[in-house]
């Protein structure tokens, strides 16, 4: 097995007790999937060095299975072992080539999904059904109300309003470059785009609808009847919910934001980026950040615990919301969430789940104390944020549609 | 002084108290201005019939100013005579000539706007600032929220759901054509889209913001700053509350819907309606629609009673809602209404400013039983609609804009 993905170690490792959580942290769920009991080939790569150990664990348990003390020791230990093997680094590192080993440029095309062509007729569709407020009960939210394609994919924030003006609790998520995550929501809970759009329309402090109302309201209307026929040939009932969340999907998938200026960078371009927007890559790649933000979406690639070497204040990480725990019902799942996918987050403020901090340098900041184990410099945190500002790619232009008219079978909207 | 527009009475004008009053109360407000003193041409056209009538009023009065039963008697009797003088119907009348008489077409270009000049730079950024909900205290109402383009410029009633999830007292008018109405509003309170543009985003229950928070969330973001200064060169302080409603007025000039079949029946082109929809002008025409619903948007020219000829149902016509009485505090401005402008009208289901009729079909029948003195048959209600449904026109397309982004000295959202 070669489970674990390469992973950044800090380029300053310490050898304590704290250092060695997050590292423990992932080899941990990936050994989970297996009873608590299994083997793996853990590969990290400092500064351009790819550096391997295999490890086995044989902690057998039953029920609920908690990360221990002498856990991350051990673990810790390992990681250490691996870190000093290593060869220091050298002064002439490649910064491409470390990112791309990090990293993956946006494609410029729409990638396919599994299980669901992107076809012509289907995107369009999931256009008209991610603007239209008359599938929530109020009639006046749509995706777009929260996920906002003119703001970043997002609202205002700091957490999201819905039906009755009620207060979400969490930050919404962005749509933009969506496709590319793991899983979607912020505790990962939506295997996909298709079980995601399933969700917050019948969420009742959401847009509070049920399946039905959606399927009604979509039939009472020969334009959209006609448009799903075309999305979906050859069924014979294609205005069916499961069809709705697959167009959806299917739009969500063209929202893609390539061309940034950092995936300029990771296509070969080394002038793409200025000096101090190369040293906030360094940094970031050398700090640790990459440790959960890498891939092509610059995280959204796994689950981390918020708070491994600091647990943040209140504000930030409020102590009832406890993450993947309420999906997994995990002890060690306690306050970990997705990592955050940071393509275009110079646009997505306000940041983290509970969407309190306003500032992108605050947040850098934060993520320092809470994630790593250095306090990052002013100078750092400068740097990094002028590295995510390249993150910003072309937003797709969106023709603001023209939805198909209500008739006198819609269902009339309802506030309560 | 010939201050009264062409109206139509209707085929069969009975002599009677409840007959005269819509015609009594348009010679009444023609004379108001006057201080109840003056003399006026009145013109009629039935069936293509041009009848004059020349009419003398010197009451002087102190104080509010009531239509009495005497005055509708007396015009009523003058308009009786103007009637009976007419030559009967030919039955060959031209309707191409009949609707010219009555309605205009929608120009094909964006109309002039007075102290206000329409420019590419303006109309961008009106577009921008009518997207933007960031510009609601909570930040996630826009003007498109309630005036929403993908939907005729409404949202889907049947009022308005504000701030706090607070309804609003009447039905979203819509911003199509909005720039071809007499003043703004179901009672007329701002006299153009620039005055009207400053209310909405005050009121505690629409957007709840103030013109500070406008105008420091617009400072706030260099984007913004930047169109500002081009929208409105030459100025000391370009973003500023006035210029934000320029703006927005700018952007709306251009939300025009023209070559409605109906539009290219007026332009000379008989065969773009088909005989039912040709009986449905006719109707239109006879029955005495367009002597509220004239001009190019087929209303939104003049204001009127609802309820002239019979009170409608509490439901539609709520007692507490006095329409126009509110702006003007005069008693016989009581459940007075703009007309409603028919543009697109069979896009903007629920109807009436009460929002409370969902059907075009009912709609219509209200107002005959409402507003004419004879009550239309099924089959006149369904050629009229067949009519009303020729009123669509070519709705612009939007390109979604992706807007400023936010930065640190932005106001934060108040959800209060």
């Amino acid at each position: 097995m070669n489970l674990i993905k390469p992973v950044w170690l800090p380029e300053k490792f310490k050898v304590n007790f704290r250092a060695c959580k997050l590292w423990a942290w992932r080899i941990h769920r990936e050994l989970y999937p297996f009873g608590n009991r299994g083997e793996l080939r853990a590969t990290a790569a400092i500064n351009g060095l790819r550096l391997r150990s295999h490890l086995r664990f044989s902690r057998k348990c039953s029920g609920g299975y908690t990360l221990t003390r002498i856990h991350y020791v051990i673990v810790g230990i390992v990681a250490t072992i691996v870190t000093l093997s290593g060869v220091p680094a050298q002064a002439g590192d490649d910064l491409m080539e470390r990112a791309l080993e990090a990293f993956k440029p946006i494609p410029s095309v729409v990638p396919a999904i599994k299980g669901n062509a992107v076809t012509h007729e289907k995107v369009e569709l999931g256009k008209l059904l991610f603007f239209d407020p008359r599938l929530s009960a109020s009639e006046i939210i749509s995706c777009n109300t929260c996920h906002n394609l003119a703001t970043g994919g997002v609202d205002a924030g700091p957490t999201s309003v819905g039906h009755g003006w009620q207060k979400g609790p969490r930050r919404s998520p962005t749509v933009f470059n969506a496709v590319f995550n793991v899983a979607q929501f912020w505790d990962g809970r939506a295997v996909d785009l298709k079980t995601q759009a399933k969700s917050p329309i019948q969420e009742s402090v959401e847009m509070n609808a049920t399946p039905d109302h959606v399927v009604n309201t979509l039939s009472s209307m020969p334009g959209y009847v006609e448009l799903f026929k075309k999305a979906f040939p050859n069924e014979a009932s294609p205005v069916s919910f499961d069809n709705f969340a697959k167009a959806i999907e299917a739009f969500e998938a063209t929202l893609i934001t390539p061309a940034s200026k950092f995936d300029q960078f990771l296509e070969g371009d080394a002038n793409a980026l200025n000096a101090q927007e190369k040293a906030g890559l360094s940094a970031f790649l050398g700090k640790g950040c990459a440790g959960c933000h890498y891939g092509i979406n610059v995280g959204g690639q796994d689950y981390f615990p918020f708070g491994i070497v600091e647990t943040p204040g209140g504000d930030v990480l409020p102590p009832a919301d406890k993450g993947r725990f309420t999906v997994t019902r995990t002890a060690s799942d306690e306050y970990v969430f997705r990592a955050a996918p940071l393509r275009n987050v110079a646009l997505r403020a306000p940041y983290f789940h509970s969407g309190q901090v306003w500032s992108l340098k605050q947040a850098v900041g934060v993520m320092g104390t809470a994630q790593l184990w250095a306090k990052l410099t002013d100078k750092e945190e400068d740097d990094i944020v002028a590295f995510l500002d390249t993150l910003t790619g072309q937003l797709p232009r969106i023709d603001y549609p023209i939805l198909p008219v209500r008739t006198n079978n819609t269902p009339e909207p309802s506030f309560k």
